[in-house]
C-alpha cells in the first residue's frame, strides 16, 4: 500500500448560509483545497454527506460536483453513514490512494442543514438511529443521547456541572477560527443557564444544525510536499461499528465500536494514546466527548468529565480537544463534519493555528461519529 | 493489485414485497449469498442505495444491515449514486479486496420502492436528476429520457414501433427467471396498445418500481473457487461521469460516460466489444438500451434499433441483453440493480440459466447507469 499524505484543505466558514446552494458550498471546498494544494489535477471525488435528498432535493451528489466544479468525466461517489459520512468518505479516498487505483483523491464532505424546516430536521437527523426500533418509538436523536447522558450521570455520579468544562473549551476556541459557526465565550454561568432541550441535554450541551462544506485533496505521500510547510499524512483510517439501536448493547455507556476502531487504529499508526497531542473528538452532545475520550483510552472507564475539570481537554492540557471549536462551536454539519475533523487536525500539524495551536503538535488523531455511536471512523495523522 | 473474483451470489425475487422491511430484503440476499459461497465470513460491507431516508426513514443502512446479519463491529457504509448506487457500491468493494485491505467483502444493494406513495415516488426518483438545473423546470425523470427518446427518433429516423424488441425480449427471458419482476409475455401488438406514460414514452418503454435487494460475495479470487462450478473473476471495474444535465451535453443522444467508462473497461480486461458474450444492459427505458449498446461499442451511432430488430439483443444473437429480464423484465429496484446485473452475469458464466442460458459464456459485461447517462459503471467479468 502506498503511504497516502493530505496534499491540501480546505473549508467554507460553518454558518446559515441562504445565498449558497449544498454544491455551491461542496465546490467552494473542493476549490480551497485545490489551490491550497496548487494542483487542479483530480482522478475521482468522494463526497460525504447525509442529508442531500431531503435538504436539497438531489441525490446524485458526486457526480453533481464533478459536474460543477469542471471535472466532467472523472469518477465520483456519494457516501453515507449518517453523521460520519465525512469520516467514511475519507476512509474509502484513503484506500482508492493508497490501493494506487488512483494518484490525486478530492473528499468533500458538505451539509445543508438550515433551509429544512424545524421538525423537518429533527426527523431527518432521526434517520441516523434505528427507525424500527428506536425512531417508531417516537424518541428523536437528541432524546437519544439524553438517555445515554442519564444513564451516565446515574451510573458514575456525575451532576449536569461537571460537563460544562466541554462546553466552555469548545466555545473558547471556536473564539480564534475564523471558519466557526460561534464566537461567543461561554461561561459556567451561560451553561447552567441555557434552555433545557431534552433533560438532561440543554443548549449548551448540543451542537447547533448548520450548513458548511471541508475538503481535502489526498495524493500518495511523495507527490503532497510543498516547500516551506511540513507535509501531513495519514498515519491509520480505521472504522469499527456497533448495534444501530443503543438498547441492543450490552454497555450502553461505553462506545464499543470506539474502542475497536482507535484499536486498530493506534495498531496501524504504531501509537499508543499517550503519542496523540491533539484529538478533535465527535462532540456532538457533551456526552459524546466524554464518551468518547474514554473509549479511545484517554480517560478511565466513567471518569472522562474529570479531565474537563481538570484542564486536561485545553490547548495546554493533556488531550487538547475541540482546539478550532469542535462541532460544539464550529458547528456540526452533519456529513461534512469528519472533513472538518480532518482540515483543523491538519493546520495543527501545520502549526496554523494561531492562539489555539498546540504547541509542537506532531499526532492528531480525529474521531467522527455515526448515530449514537454505531459507526466511529477514527484518523490518526502525522508529520512526514 | 490482488486478482478479485465472486465466491457467492444471492438475490431476493423482485416485487412488492409488501411484507418485507428494506433490512429484511437486503438481508435475504446478504445470507444467500453467504450460503451460495458456503462462507459466514464477512470483514466489510458496502451497500449500494439509492432511496432509504425517503422510502424506510433510515440513513445508515450499512450499519444497519452488519448489525442485521449479526456482522456487528465490521466496517460499513453505504454508497449513493442514483440509479448507479449498486454499480458504485460494488466498484469500492471490488477495491477494498484487491487492495488487500479485506479478505471477504459483502457488496449488497437494495431498494424498497412501492411504500412510497404515487407521486412522492416520481419526486423521489427525480432526486437522480439535476435539482437546480432540470428538476426545477417540473421535469420529472422519465420526461427527460422522453426527452431523449424524442429527439434520438428525430434524429435517426426511427419510429416507435423499432424499439419494441427490447421491451418483447426483457420480457421473454423474464419468464424464465422465477426472481423477475413479470412472467408476461409481450407481443408487438401489446407494445403498441400500452398506455402511454410520457410520449414517446409508453408503459412498455418503461421499468417498473419495485423492492428487492442482491448480494454478492468478493473475495481474492484463489479464495473463492467452489468444487463443481467455474469461479467468476472480476476482469474490469470502471466509472466515468458526465454532466448531471442532459442540456448541458453537446450531444444529448450519446452516452460519452458510457464511452470512456467501457473504453476502460476494456482496457483493463483486455478485450473488445465483439468479445463480449453476455451484456446486461441498463434498459431503465427501451432509449437507454439503445443508447448503452453504441456507446459500448456493439451498434453504430443511431443504429442501435437495428440490433433489436435484427434479432441481434436476443439469446442466441449477436449480443444477447437482458437476459434474466432486464429492468424491464426483471425489474428496476434502483439502488439494487447494478448488483442484480452482476448476479446474474455470473449466473450466465457458471451457466445457471436454463432455457436463456447463453451457449459458451466466458465473458460477460453489466453496464449500470445513474440519472440519464451522469454516472455509468461497467463491470466485466469473465471465468477463471
Amino acid at each position: 500500500m502506498e503511504k497516502v499524505a493530505i496534499a491540501g484543505i480546505g473549508q467554507t466558514p460553518v454558518s446559515e448560509n441562504w445565498d449558497k446552494s449544498l454544491k455551491e458550498l461542496a465546490g467552494d471546498a473542493a476549490f480551497a483545497a485545490l489551490q491550497d494544494a496548487g494542483s487542479e489535477e483530480v482522478d475521482a471525488i468522494f463526497v460525504g454527506n447525509m442529508l442531500s435528498a431531503t435538504s436539497a432535493g438531489q441525490a446524485h451528489l458526486g457526480t453533481m460536483l464533478a459536474d460543477w466544479i469542471d471535472a466532467r468525466g472523472v469518477e465520483a461517489v456519494k457516501v453515507e453513514s449518517a453523521c460520519s459520512s465525512g469520516g467514511s468518505a475519507l476512509r474509502l479516498g484513503i484506500m482508492a490512494v493508497a490501493s494506487g487505483e488512483f494518484e490525486s483523491v478530492l473528499v468533500v464532505g458538505a451539509e445543508k442543514m438550515t433551509e429544512v424546516k424545524g421538525s423537518e430536521i429533527t426527523a431527518a437527523l432521526a434517520t441516523a438511529a434505528d427507525a424500527d426500533w428506536e425512531v417508531s418509538q417516537g424518541v428523536s436523536f437528541v432524546a437519544l443521547n439524553a438517555l445515554l447522558m442519564r444513564r451516565y450521570m446515574y451510573e458514575y455520579g456525575w451532576k449536569h456541572d461537571d460537563f460544562a468544562p466541554f462546553s466552555v473549551n469548545a466555545h473558547e476556541n471556536a473564539l480564534h477560527n475564523p471558519f466557526a459557526r460561534f464566537h461567543q465565550r461561554v461561561t459556567l454561568d451561560a451553561y447552567r443557564k441555557a434552555p433545557m432541550i431534552c433533560s438532561p441535554i440543554n443548549l449548551m450541551d448540543a451542537s447547533p444544525t448548520c450548513d458548511g462544506a471541508a475538503a481535502v485533496l489526498l495524493t500518495r505521500s511523495e507527490r503532497a510536499h510543498k516547500p516551506g510547510r511540513p507535509t501531513v499524512e495519514i498515519l491509520a483510517s480505521a472504522v469499527a461499528t456497533d448495534t444501530l439501536a443503543i438498547h441492543d448493547r450490552k454497555n450502553p455507556t461505553w462506545l464499543r465500536a470506539a474502542e475497536l476502531s482507535t484499536q486498530k487504529a493506534y495498531a496501524q499508526a504504531g501509537i499508543q494514546p499517550q503519542d496523540v497531542d491533539v484529538f478533535e473528538a465527535h462532540d456532538a452532545f457533551s456526552i459524546m466527548a466524554v464518551l468518547s475520550l474514554e473509549a479511545c483510552g484517554f480517560a478511565a472507564r466513567g471518569q472522562g468529565p474529570r479531565l474537563g475539570l481538570d484542564g486536561e481537554i485545553g490547548i495546554q492540557g493533556r488531550i487538547p480537544i475541540a482546539t478550532r471549536g469542535g462541532l460544539k462551536g464550529r458547528g456540526h454539519p452533519v456529513g461534512a463534519t469528519g472533513i472538518y475533523q480532518v482540515v483543523e487536525a491538519a493546520q495543527q500539524l501545520r502549526g496554523e493555528c494561531g492562539p489555539t495551536q498546540v504547541d509542537g503538535a506532531r499526532i492528531a488523531m480525529t474521531q467522527n461519529i455515526g448515530g449514537s455511536g454505531a459507526t466511529i471512523v477514527t484518523h490518526i495523522l502525522g508529520i512526514a
